[in-house]
């Protein structure tokens, strides 16, 4: 049996303990989802204290009265009846009368459990008694517009998960709760890294100082390591005319990510939400012979995309950010080796993240393509072939590659095995087509060249939510905004707490004195709370050993001379 | 006699003599302009071989013309006539008898030189005899719209350039010369330093690697210097709600800079043309004590101006750049102490770039002004008494300060004496109050804190074009995008290239091998058009004494060790 259908089963009876509970609730719609359950409700005026709401210590109740039914082992029945007959049954039920009116064919089925009715399509299981009545948890109370419509009247959703056995139950109850600890969110407020603020707008993050300081961390790293690779950096404009986006395509196949145009003077102008065609003119910006190539052209591009402000999330789903973006325009043959260039550094520069773990999908052909058929299934091989050159284990989702080419994605595994979807490294067959990129070959003869879009990262922004959740803000000393502490006992060590600091930013350590009238015990905790990675006291006992006690990650590490600390820190 | 009344002359004189020479010629007007003069003309189309238009053939004749007719020491004689005899006078003379139907006043003055009248309030010289025949010329030939609208026809314009002496016509001359080989909009193409494409847009350059070089170090530079000043960085959105500008006053007092709004859903965004507003908010993400003050939030922000496309010019007038821009917000009685420091550390700053000569402006209040007489007087008093403390000469522009407060602008003199505005320091009385900033002083009240806005470079898109105009192209070692190439004198000296290469390399030098099958002599010649700083040649002789032979600005330094290059490097 499938889990699903013990979630399904599970929101009926929920419905039935508050059919039970609150007389004349009027019942929307309860299906299984991801980890458990829903039912949404209209609540009769008086049936409940809180005008016409759930409160949260209604749910243990409910609980209790789901736990009571489940022991009657009640039976699933499926009835099949003709739409009239169904009317009659669900005439004091608006919104089941609704759905109702709204299906075809001329006969419905509905499923009976004990004085419980609803219309549905199953399954379900026969008997309560099938359900685990220690996996099951209802877990919160929310609005929800009837049909998701904001027009329609907001009804009541209680959620709950569930599960086969309780120790899954428990697991999932941990994991949430290290989750929630976890919330880049919070930990953005709570650490000062970004700032997101309604006057600006939605899905626009605002990086506060210490937040800035992990952008540029990053950037550098990327700085170094690519140029290192022999990528160009170059820099382009965050608008451009709406003719380029027509050329490119965008305008035709990717109009619902991009905004609204800008007019200056008699034309329209779009924000970018992609890189790629200005790459494409700084390749056309001069005659390229086959020893130009592979070109990488490699830029921290922020481009503006479109996404429904309810499903904007932190900086994991934003509406502007910037991409590790860079374009491989390489001879057809050159191909597979730089897929398997791409794929190694790629794979190491994530490992120095702290990212060991990642699931890899290939994505192939979808119905609408641009290039040849022929051009697509050799594409697709070479994928293929460097993935088991490379014996990486990966998924084939068939279909799901973008339009103008197949793709590698890389999903990382944090801390708690979610996973995030990172690298992308898709293949385009439209934009050389497009823009009528060519380039000369051995033989002198005009040839066009292929084209890989790359993001390593995929966006600053959405990596650093990550880093920040596998992390739970106990970043890696390399990308700690502020990476030390000293913290003098009392004024009289502040003289020596300075020194010690200015020893250490001469190694460009990321150094603070605290010289806050205040406690150390108080900075001690503060410190820990901004988790900053090492907190440095000194007092008279250091001074005179010329030395400091080291604490990190909540644990006293001893005195140690500076020099030694030195070398703990560039390990 | 002012240099502008023999300009003003001068044109009289190039109107006569197309008047005899082209008999039937309309005239237009002729003022006296920066360096010289100019006169408008619509020819009779049988007047030219050329059907209607002059060629660059008839100007030496022309001005040979010039030359007989100052000869015959022509007097400037003034006349006031009716209206009515003026309609006589000019009645076939279209332009002319426009310009009349126009002047509300009975009477109009006309001056007359031989055969030559025009319509003209003068002053002119007495006679012909006081121009001097060896300080002018003419120059160019360009198409003009009558009264400089579009709408009206399109009449022939010459431009002419007159001094007092044939010395001052030949600085002139050699200047121009100087300033053309050292346009930037020329040098970043040969340079290949960056890109404008009309499918992108006018006034939106695309950095080519070379140029994004270019760009990183002198951001990285700022990187440095202002973190060490105790600037914070941020990075904020490049749009943002309109609600943010009508609360900043930008929709007010700032829209005809403003781009058109973009709709997101219900709301309206902005392209950014300022990055002020998101660093008050950033000000405003927590309680700020004066403990924090002064607070100096630095980014290196890309904002948005609209210009109109007649005006935009290479690097130097753009729609996008990007501001070194930075906010310090301090107590009030903290602000000659931030400007002073400001003031310092910028020229240093600017001289670091090369930058010696400057001229400064204090701008005071204008008729509209936000913030009290009394802070205006204050603010202003406390910028003289920085520059009077400083010792460093200003001029005044009265009124000229912005409507938020007084500032100080900084223009930089490049290697020709040209001027470039570049830092400017400016106080503002109006986001401080608008957005409500506060801090809590020393008696634990609530305060309204000064805000300045500065940027050193202005731009770092002009500025990388000013630099180049300044340097002519030949930058600084530590600004070279590629400091030096390797060229090996045949094919096995390649491997020998290759090791110098990697050796500078290791210490950070930009460097690039030069293996194309070319002579070295064509090598050489091509990296001393792409202005590469060091060109090292190796062969037998250098392979052997462990050197290279050094070649720098089209000089040959004879053969170094590469130690002792390296030096050189790094002086």
């Amino acid at each position: 049996m499938k889990i699903d259908t013990i979630r399904h089963s599970l929101a009926h009876i929920m419905a039935y303990a508050v059919q039970e509970m609150y007389p004349g609730t009027h019942f929307g719609i309860g299906p299984a989802i991801e980890n458990g359950f829903y039912y949404d409700f209209t609540l009769p005026s008086e049936a409940s204290g809180e005008g016409g709401t759930f409160a949260p210590e209604d749910l243990p109740k409910i609980e209790k009265k789901m736990k009571e039914l489940i022991k009657q082992n009640l039976e699933f029945k499926k009835k099949t009846v003709s739409k009239k007959e169904a009317k009659k049954i669900f005439k004091d039920q608006p919104y089941k009368l609704e759905l109702l009116s709204e299906i075809e064919s001329p006969k419905v089925s509905i499923y009976e459990s004990g004085k419980f009715v609803d219309l549905c399509k199953g399954p379900h299981l026969k008997l309560t008694k099938e359900i685990p009545t220690d996996a099951f948890k209802l877990t919160k109370i929310a609005g929800a517009y009837w049909r998701g419509n904001e027009k329609n009247p907001m009804l009541q959703r209680i959620y709950g998960i569930g599960f086969r056995t309780k120790k899954e139950l428990e697991a999932h109850l941990l994991k949430e709760q290290e989750a929630e600890k976890r919330d880049h969110r919070v930990l953005g407020q709570k650490l000062e890294l970004f700032l997101m603020d309604e006057e600006v707008g939605s899905g626009l993050p605002l990086w506060l100082p210490k937040g800035a300081v992990m952008c540029r961390l990053i950037e550098n790293y990327l700085y170094k390591e690519l140029t290192a690779q022999g990528y160009y950096w170059v820099v382009t404009p965050h608008i451009a005319k709406l003719d380029l986006w027509k050329t490119s395509g965008h305008w035709d196949l990717y109009r619902e990510n991009m905004y609204s145009p800008i007019k200056i003077d008699e034309e329209e102008y779009m924000l970018k939400p992609m890189n790629c065609p200005f790459h494409v003119k700084i390749y056309q910006s001069k005659i390229r012979s086959y020893k130009d190539l592979p070109l990488k052209l490699a830029e921290l591009g922020t481009v503006y995309r479109y996404e429904k402000s309810g499903v904007l999330h932190g900086l994991t789903r934003v509406r502007g950010f910037t991409q590790d973006d860079a374009h491989i325009i390489c001879e057809p043959n050159q191909l597979s080796e730089e897929v398997t260039k791409l794929l190694k550094s790629g794979l190491k520069m994530l490992k120095t993240f702290g990212f060991k773990d990642y699931e890899i999908y290939l994505s192939t052909r979808p119905e609408k393509y641009a290039g040849t058929l022929k051009s697509w299934e050799k594409a697709t091989n070479s994928l293929k072939y460097v993935l088991n050159k490379l014996k990486l284990k990966y998924q084939t989702d068939p279909g799901g590659g973008v339009f103008y080419g197949p793709k590698i994605d890389i999903k990382i595994k944090d801390s708690l095995g979610r996973p995030w979807q990172c690298t992308t490294i898709q293949i385009d067959f439209n934009l050389p087509e497009r823009f009528k990129m060519t380039y000369i070959d051995k033989k002198g003869k005009k040839q066009e060249p292929m084209m890989i879009h790359r993001a390593l990262l995929g966006s600053i922004e959405r990596f650093i939510g990550v880093l920040l959740e596998h992390y739970a803000g106990s970043l890696p000393l390399w990308l700690a905004p502020v990476q030390i502490w000293v913290i003098p006992v009392g004024a009289r060590h502040e003289k020596y707490a300075s020194q010690v600091a200015k020893e250490l930013a001469e190694v460009n350590l990321r150094v603070e004195v605290k010289n806050e009238n205040e406690t150390v015990s108080k900075k001690i905790r503060e410190g820990e709370i901004q988790k900053i990675p090492y907190l440095l006291v000194v007092g008279d006992k250091e001074i005179k050993a010329k030395s400091v006690r080291v604490r990190s990650k909540n644990k006293d590490l001893g005195i140690m001379k500076i020099n030694k600390f030195l070398k703990k820190c560039s390990r």
